[in-house]
């Protein structure tokens, strides 16, 4: 396992092991990997000759409220997941290498996503758009596997690559969760155990919502209600949205001063 | 020589002959070509072992009252200038292949560039950075040639490339000029022969200017007023703006109908 830190080097060693005829697969993440990034990342290894994990918390994408300084870091840990789970390099920038001069004075933006998330975190996916972008630029062609939990940052994704025509095959991943509905998510770390026990209400809600749909129901206004409802019950939630999509439900809570997402298909 | 007309096509041309070895010099343009973009090709041409001339105008740059219908094509002469100036191949897209769904989602924003031609043209530089993203992810590494008749775009370029880590060297070119010292343009083909006499007032206001400075004027206020003054001496021609930046003097002036732009070193 080889860790670098400057995108010269990432660019390097993928070029290099292109020109040797190896496909490369990218897995970017803000790292505190959990199962759900180590069911990427093996993906990624079955797919591709070499895989590269990029471990970057990236400040674009967090409000000026958020919790840039308190997000979990270990990099000691996911290069051990990352290894474990069969990738080849490890790449985890300082802010300085990706950012030298500050932030970057490119932003890229995508239409359509200042809704839900967008809404709620405003600038997010301008953040999320331009640090993928700038992976994919240091990457060069290659598979890029991104979680299905982050149901819209997907869209957006997928739409920089296509629209932008980046020699990028992005591809989307099924939501690993815990036994008990949870989505794995590095701020589950927050939570107390009280607190992780009320977030099981996000999964209740949405696989009860499904549940519904599978059965006929199809007024989104009566899913939405369902998913609100159960979320009512639960005293440690706040809910944030609650939306049907076309095939997709999506919900966003507060617990206690956790913010979680978790989406279903319906 | 090979015209493609697909940006697939492009990426695996372009693909193929780094596989082999070879370097790539890529040179975007608008097309009716002049000898400014004949000057891009060759110094591409001397620096690299294989040169695509690009020939798209591109909609997501032009303003809804500007001049994007009547923008003059000639792809016949431009594969011909292309061909005697010794680049391998010339990219001529039609809008569908670019944007195959209209207007791409995806908007690439350059920040400091709303001044001058940005706030004369609001939202130029946009569609500018958007679709030179765009060919850049389709040609990959190479070496890319910009005029610095277009001094804030060559900026632009510049600060997309850097910032978001595009593989692509961006490598500014010398304005070409008319025997009389008008900057070689393919909008100068506009002018009627009276206008393309009074067009010389750039010109001459510039190098009058660059004069006065080196002769110790450094004053920028005094220097403007020089360039002002001899714009307003010319009937044909409506000042949009004249500044003094570091380094450098720039002008933008309407001829009649006809909205030409320059700068010179200061």
């Amino acid at each position: 396992m080889r860790v670098l830190d400057r995108g010269d080097q990432l660019r390097k060693e993928l070029e290099a092991a292109r020109a040797a005829g190896a496909t490369v697969g990218l897995v970017p993440t803000m790292g505190y990997l959990h199962r759900g990034h180590g069911a990427l990342v093996r993906r990624s290894v079955a797919e591709n000759d070499l895989t590269a994990v990029t471990v970057f918390v990236n400040p674009l994408q967090f409000g000026p409220a958020e919790d840039l300084a308190a997000y979990p870091r270990d990099l000691a840990r996911d290069v051990e997941v990352a290894t474990r789970a069969g990738a080849g390099l490890v790449f985890a920038p300082p802010v300085e290498d990706m950012y030298p001069a500050g932030p970057p004075g490119v932003t890229v933006h995508v239409a359509g996503a200042d809704d839900l998330e967008g809404a709620s975190r405003p600038g997010h996916f301008d953040g999320v758009a331009t640090v993928v972008a700038k992976l994919f630029n240091l990457a060069g062609p290659c598979r890029a596997y991104f979680g299905e939990k982050d149901w819209q940052q997907l869209g957006v994704v997928r739409r920089l690559a296509a629209d932008l025509s980046f020699p990028v095959e992005v591809v989307g991943c099924a939501t690993v969760r815990e036994a008990d509905g949870l989505a794995c998510s590095s701020r589950n770390s927050y939570l107390s155990p009280a607190e992780r026990q009320a977030a099981t209400v996000l999964y209740r809600a949405l696989s009860t919502a499904a549940l519904a749909a599978s059965a006929g129901e199809c007024d989104p206004a009566n899913i939405r209600r369902l998913m609100v409802n159960i979320v009512a019950k639960e005293p440690l939630a706040t809910l944030d949205y609650a939306e049907v999509r076309p095939d997709r439900l999506l919900l966003a809570v507060r617990i206690g001063t956790v913010r979680l997402i978790d989406n279903l298909g319906a």
